[in-house]
């Protein structure tokens, strides 16, 4: 050998590999898991009144930062909250459409929460209220228990049951440290959900936009287009696809001229309450919804009605709406801490998701008391509230209070809004959630996970909702079963005048070593499903080798190098199959050598007796000592 | 540094890493794995006329054995094949028993069966028929269909459909190549559902010990325990109690014997014909079947009748059936293989999977034609077999013969043949089954693979056959997306003088370099369930690291180095995360060096452009060179 890059004798370090301290057992991981799960980590000695004043700092972010709110900030706060409600007073209304509600409960909606957030959320950016995706998800799935317009009261009963549910869950996960829950969707399979979702949104738009009154109650595309195919027949009034589409033109153009000049940002926040206004007037001028255009008509306005006695946590509908309470819970989850934790890393701090799940799930359960339906953090209006300067969360309390002042003073000059404009206002929040470029990206990366986005998008937009997210977790778990059962295996080879072996697809400057055969075995747990497509591709692997070199050279291979610190646990499927390999290669009078295992695979072949068919002298530390021993053992046995 | 193992100058392993060649596209995996699965791995080039001799070969073992076959093997075949039938005509009648058939129906399955598989089969030491686990499978499922006491018409009729899709579908297993499905049952599970089912197997023959007219349909304990505990108070006859359990017990002494000393195994072997015979003589002589001993009474003898038109692939049984055959098909081959393999292993050759799949699909489709029910490899009759020197499949063609002759000659003598003999049989061929001591060491070594071995034995045995196995494929696939999603994580140390760095942990005397805080990344896929914890955990023990330091040396942290080796793929939701947690680490004030990532890691790093903002710099092909890095770095910062 011409390097020796170890000063360690070899004998020592077989010892090492060997006498390994005994790893974690199961029990203590699974006890450690727990304790670290539900215990907050602290290096400080245990007392109660600590536990307790670290427990509500934790839960009441607002009692650390308040500390040091001054007048400065607030200007900021106050200024982002009038321009954050002036986006989401409009967007409430048109949301609690899409939700099949009167228009007051998307402005309670926009109070509540956002009051319970300010004072529990640690994020600093994320505007709370009704959003679009969760809005489409709620209607889409409870009217396939109940029909809103057959009967509206248990409609209303089930929505509020449906919240206080998601708010339980919500906190639950928080509580139970399941943040994980939120990855549940991968970042491909939200761009293909919020996409599907999307477009389903805005064909839902098309109701108000052309002023159907009948339409269908599924979400598909197919359903939609015969529906509207159907309604060109039916009479309908150009009135309100004028209104509606000149005014999303509008909107549209204010957001294009912000987008090319920053400083006019305010000009995109406000166009959508400008267009309120003056559709409005429009119509209030023209009369003309004598002549066709639906109008809003009676808004019920005052403080939020309690609702506490619509919540029905009884038969025969609270399995129903338990599972709808999953799926939009861990929904609105998913992205209000998408939305959170991008602007967060964008202002250099981190949020918490546990902490998050509590503060949302507290936010939903106050909000079900309170006539409001599932509030969730909005991408749009974030980004509104980011660009506007906002300092803390206090521009949700600002938004927030300007809604309630709305609600009590100007609902009954909503009589004539027309309904087309809450479609060109949905419609214009439409192409944010629309991702082409992380698609493109994805496509170009990952082609497994372009496949989880258009399955999930296509899922969406042909199916339902759920089932585009079925769709996605069920690809996404294949995806990682699969990859787990069929693991690439390498043959590694020396790079030159050195002690490093690598793999030779990868580095084709690296060169096999004549009659010595290393492989690496890249699974991280070789078990019961991989074992025997391991020992199969060895064994191929070895006896094509064998071949070729008797062919070429006349030379026989002498040993094999198994590399196994890719493999980190293994079963006793796979320790088995481990005997059954070294046996075959033993039978085809081949030396085997081990190198590397990790701290449970050697642990585990110790018990099983495994080192001792091996022999504790063929397992190594590192491949280079393995390559050395064989290197000897070829020298010794010629 | 001390040491210097590199010779190669350190830009040009950076290039080497940023600049290795394109892995191989997902396109050309996939086209790749599904031309490997379909098309024999030959080196020679194509030509349809080898094709088709590799295909005949391949498909007929005994056109290459047969050539060498010579008359001192098929001696030793022969005494294996008398041995062989001497055991399998009483078992065969007991599980025919077992599968709600009558006697002959388990004596044709000992025919043709045995005749194909072997000419198909390349086993040298199967011994094929009907077994216990098979029999009480299909006798479970399909009475949830037909009541076999109700309408034994159709109880066959569905016998005869589902042994032919069983073939069918084990032929077509092994013609995809899909072997796969054979690993999908672990070795613990395999122990545990054997173990459960020879229970259940053994509760149901108390029916035929306590010669009860009326029993449970249901294989549960408790339904069986209810059952008989009912029956106790109905009148029994001890005499079938008495004959079964004296034989019973003269079976096991033979088998006691046979352990001890290995030249009397024969006896062990031809115990069970013997205790019929026996009992048969009893029986006739006492005429005791006049006073409540219940005997067989009528077999019909003769050549295999033809079922082929009581195959019904139509509705309304057809879905059952191919649900029931699905099951049968799966655990017939799952058995087989186990036993094939397990007696190739000590002959020393190799099974091919896919090759065996296809003689037992044939062997099943030709035996539902010939009024066969499902046969597959037996353990007890394979293990008997081997012990009694057999040398190929032609021991096989002897049994088939031996039974056949039975079957033309003798089967008016089974007309006084007790029915607790066949319980008798039965119940003597199931502590083989229960394997505790495997058990045992799975608990030793493995806890999760001991939960499943457990799960799935409570299962069968309180439960159903269907729910162990539902228990078992579900609580496997949750044990590896749990380690996929929670991979374990270390902090690496180096060994002192050398330049090897490994896990603290499993090696104590593996000390960190101060500054440097080195860790490495534990799972095979970095993906959207995994990388928020992987994140989480880097950025948790950076800090606390951060802090420890600056409590104790009141040095700072200098850089971090990720070792990349044992992460072997990413995904977009990865790719992002990396990405952050590279951000997070420079908010912090710390250089980031990522040291060995794998081909798919580094291409799609690139691809993503995230090779920019880490910087191709600090990406090495060794930990070491990242080290080496990160001190001088530290020297030009002080």
């Amino acid at each position: 050998m011409a390097h020796e890059s170890t000063t360690v004798p070899t004998f020592s370090k077989h010892a090492m590999v060997l006498d390994s301290p005994e790893p974690p057992s199961v029990w203590k991981e699974v006890t450690g898991t727990v304790k670290n799960v539900l215990v907050p980590r602290d290096n400080k000695p245990f007392s109660p009144s600590c536990f307790l004043t670290a427990c509500i700092k934790g839960l009441f972010p607002v009692l650390q930062w308040g500390r040091n709110y001054n007048l400065k900030s607030f200007r900021s706060d106050f200024m982002a909250g009038l321009t954050l409600a002036s986006l989401g007073i409009p967007q409430s209304i048109g949301y609690a459409n899409l939700a099949k509600l009167d228009p007051q409960y998307g402005l309670y909606t926009s109070v509540v929460p956002p009051l319970i957030y300010a004072v529990m959320g640690s994020s600093r950016e994320i505007a709370i209220g009704p959003v679009a995706v969760v809005s489409l998800l709620l209607s889409s799935m409870i009217q396939k228990v109940v029909d809103p317009t057959v009967d509206v009261d248990t409609y209303h009963k089930l929505v509020f049951t449906v919240t206080f549910l998601t708010g339980i869950f919500q906190a639950s996960f928080g509580l139970l440290r399941l943040g994980f829950l939120v990855d549940l969707l991968s970042h491909a399979a939200i761009v293909g959900f919020m996409a599907g979702a999307a477009i389903v949104i805005g064909m839902q738009q098309l109701k108000g936009l052309l002023g159907l009154s009948h339409f269908t109650n599924s979400t598909d595309v197919v359903s939609v287009i015969k529906a509207v195919s159907s309604a060109v027949h039916q009479p309908w009034h150009s009135g309100n696809f004028l209104i509606g589409c000149s005014f999303l033109i509008l909107i549209l153009i204010t957001r294009f001229i912000a987008r090319k000049n920053k400083k006019f940002f305010w000009l995109s926040a406000i166009a959508p309450l400008l267009s309120v206004v003056l559709s409005t007037l429009i119509v209030f001028i023209t009369r003309s919804d004598k002549h066709g255009v639906k109008i809003i008509q009676h808004v019920h306005g005052g403080l939020n009605p309690s609702s506490a006695k619509q919540i029905q946590l009884t038969q025969p509908y609270v399995v129903e709406c338990t599972k709808i309470a999953l799926v939009c819970g861990v929904i609105a989850l998913t992205e209000a801490i998408a939305v959170g934790r991008s602007f967060a890393s964008v202002r250099g701090y981190r949020l918490d998701g546990n902490k998050e799940m509590m503060a949302m799930g507290f936010m939903n359960v106050a909000g079900s008391l309170s006539s409001c339906y599932v509030a969730t953090g909005s991408f749009s209006r974030s980004a509104v509230n980011f660009s506007a300067g906002c300092k803390t969360a206090v521009s949700n309390i600002v938004m927030a209070a300007t809604v309630f002042l709305a609600l009590q003073l100007f609902t009954r000059l909503l009589y004539y809004t027309p309904v087309a404009i809450l479609a060109s206002i949905i419609l214009s929040a439409l192409p944010g959630l629309i991702d082409y470029k992380a698609a493109m990206s994805i496509w170009k990366v990952d082609k497994m996970d372009f496949l989880i986005c258009m399955g999930t998008f296509l899922g969406v937009l042909f199916g339902s909702v759920e089932i585009g997210l079925s769709i996605a977790i069920i690809i996404s778990f294949a995806k990682i079963v699969i990859r787990a059962i069929r693991p690439s295996m390498e043959v590694l080879g020396r790079i030159e005048g050195t002690e490093i072996f690598c793999s030779i697809r990868q580095y084709p400057m690296a060169i096999p070593t004549p009659s010595v055969f290393l492989m690496r075995v890249d699974c991280s747990f070789l078990c019961f499903m991989n074992a025997n497509f391991i020992r199969e591709r060895i064994i191929r692997w070895v006896t094509e080798e064998c071949d070729t070199m008797k062919e070429k050279t006349g030379d026989k291979l002498q040993s094999i190098i198994i590399d196994m610190s890719n493999v980190m646990n293994i079963d006793t499927s796979g320790l088995a199959t481990l005997e059954e390999i070294h046996k075959e290669l033993v039978f085809l009078n081949l030396q085997v050598a081990i190198a590397n295992p990790s701290w449970t695979v050697i642990h585990k072949m110790k018990i099983a007796g495994l080192t001792g068919p091996i022999g504790g002298d063929w397992i190594f530390l590192t491949v280079a000592d393995a390559m050395q021993a064989c290197l000897s053992f070829k020298r010794d046995s010629v």
